[in-house]
């Protein structure tokens, strides 16, 4: 067996480590005679992985008991939708950022339940900024303030907190876990878990505790952030197995020495992509440079009737899924954590060739 | 490694061929150089797999194109609220039966966005019978009407369709699969798939084309079925890994024969263990015999100070998760599709030895 170097955006790449464990553990999970994926999730088992993942990522981020921990289905889409259920309250109004694909989603979500002021665009730019925060219209008493923290379509990242007077609501589906946040500047941080978390399937939030119980009367059940923290995450039944291998994929994140130590080396990637494509005649991105995503770089190629050989070639040097999202075209490289520096370096250096033989 | 036998209400246990494949696919799924769940959800690889679980089921069930199939996330519970936020329209109010646990749950969502209408309540016998459908109460132009066709807590199953004349709603959670049945007389059934389809994390919904796009405008866009079948349950990213499992137990379904071959093997192992429980004069089932679940079996024992022990002993002959619900203790053996006949053999021997040590 010969395991390629995975760029895909979402689903992505998971530690080698984790999933020879998930293998090992497949039919029989720590001498139980069964696999965690069969065991009852009221079990002492399930219930200490889901605490073990609970802790493991409080450690990780510092996360405070001022902060609820809630592990749900549905993805960040379905986020979109939780937030302004729960949080629009007696308000009905809140501002947001628009700063590409995902913005303009859960703009459109936000809509369906109150006014929303969307305080700055990137349209102009084609999204390829985020617009410095001395440009936004602030609301006039917005319950939040969302915007997403990094967009992984068009590859431009928060590398700095807003300011101001409002719960500050995240999407970081891309970005957790990619380097240390300051929780407490947050009111709450969501996310998708198939990036830097796990398999697909699971969905993490991080409320701080003073913002539940808001919830508008028509939000579902299982929607409702109080519901599930009240219920430790399992109101209903959890996806138990995502969770196992998120608390897993935590474990490695430690043994890797924490966010710290991933920011070096995350930053340490994207440093030598980024200097390939600025280096190059051939490639180009088009973000600005103080933007440009750790983990999400998209690139273009000078003549786009080599997209199809670039693709075909890589695919062929166990480089996989560098297919720019169908709405971009182009190239995209994802770079989250499980993605290792040797795989970037392999890519950079096919880059290179590729160029020279095409360029 | 020694798999043992699993009682486990759900998440349940899962045909070990297929836990098998789970195992041998982890980290490089046919040959591709990682696994599955690393793939896009928009991959050639992982559309394949969601079209032949799709069209898989289809067969076995026998599922019309009148039909749009779902593979959505957020179990049983988030239908509870989907039903109404996308069938109750300009009706605004809807029939429910309640036959126990699972049914109370689902009229309180109900009740959350209109006029719910119990037709019979199970109440007055302890939630151990069906009320016949002579004794019913009909709303007058209800939406539809909604049963849960198995309640596992209680044990007590449908094994008649209810006639009426608006669309039959029904949570088939812990029945699907267990046995034939005629999708055409339902508008929606949807189960959970942490019985018989596969892990926690995903869900099913099938549901007759002519009932979409009658959504509630606050239906979050994730929980409207149409926005999902419109984009072939992939608005976002969906529990990908946990699809391809239920791909493989639809395939280990059709190995067995077919739902025709599993109801034959499913009615015996059930006769065979409600058969020991009768002709003891130690264990009891309140149940009527016309409505015992084929799926999960409550009993108790003649004396609760035995309980302990009974759990004990069992989990050390390897016979695990006996321990009944919470809500109505005693004891519990579920006993669907991947539970094997000669579990049940050796759950029934336990019994009889224990009764002869102890009653």
């Amino acid at each position: 067996m010969t395991r390629c170097y995975n760029f895909c955006a979402g689903p992505a790449s998971l530690p080698e480590s984790v999933l020879q464990i998930a293998r090992d553990d497949m039919l029989d999970w720590h001498g139980k005679g069964l696999s965690l994926m069969e065991m009852s999730h009221r079990s002492p088992e399930v219930v200490g992985v889901a605490e073990h993942a609970e802790q493991t990522l409080r450690n990780l981020l510092g996360i405070s008991d001022d902060y609820a921990v809630l592990f749900l289905q549905g993805g960040a889409s379905t986020q979109f939708s939780a937030v302004p259920l729960n949080l629009l309250g007696d308000k009905g109004r809140a501002d947001y950022v628009n700063t590409g694909e995902w913005s303009k989603k859960a703009i459109a979500e936000g809509q369906r339940y109150g006014e929303v002021n969307v305080v700055a665009t990137a349209k102009d730019t084609n999204f390829t900024t985020i617009p410095p925060q001395q440009s936004w219209q602030l609301g006039a008493d917005p319950a939040y303030l969302h915007y997403i923290g990094n967009e992984t379509i068009g590859g431009v990242e928060f590398f700095w907190t807003p300011q101001v007077h409002v719960p500050l609501v995240v999407d970081m589906s891309s970005t957790i876990l990619s380097r240390p946040i300051n929780v407490a500047d947050y009111g709450v941080i969501y996310a998708g878990a198939q990036k830097n978390i796990g398999p697909a399937g699971l969905t993490l939030v991080i409320v701080r505790r003073d913002l539940l119980g808001r919830a508008h009367p028509l939000c579902p059940a299982m929607l409702n952030w109080k519901i599930a923290a009240d219920n430790d995450s399992m109101y209903n039944t959890p996806p138990t197995f995502a969770l196992y291998l998120a608390a897993l994929v935590f474990d490695w994140l430690v043994e890797q020495g924490g966010l710290t130590a991933m920011e070096v080396v995350n930053r340490r990637k994207a440093q030598k992509l980024y200097s390939a494509i600025n280096g190059s005649g051939f490639y180009s991105n088009p973000v600005e440079l103080a933007s440009r995503s750790l983990m999400n770089v998209p690139f273009i190629l000078a003549n786009a009737d080599l997209d199809k050989q670039f693709l075909q070639e890589s695919e062929a040097a166990g480089l996989l899924n560098l297919k720019g999202h169908r709405s971009v075209g182009g190239m995209r490289a994802s770079i989250y954590n499980a993605v290792s520096e040797a795989a970037v370096d392999a890519l950079i250096a096919f880059m290179q060739d590729f160029e020279q033989r095409n360029g």
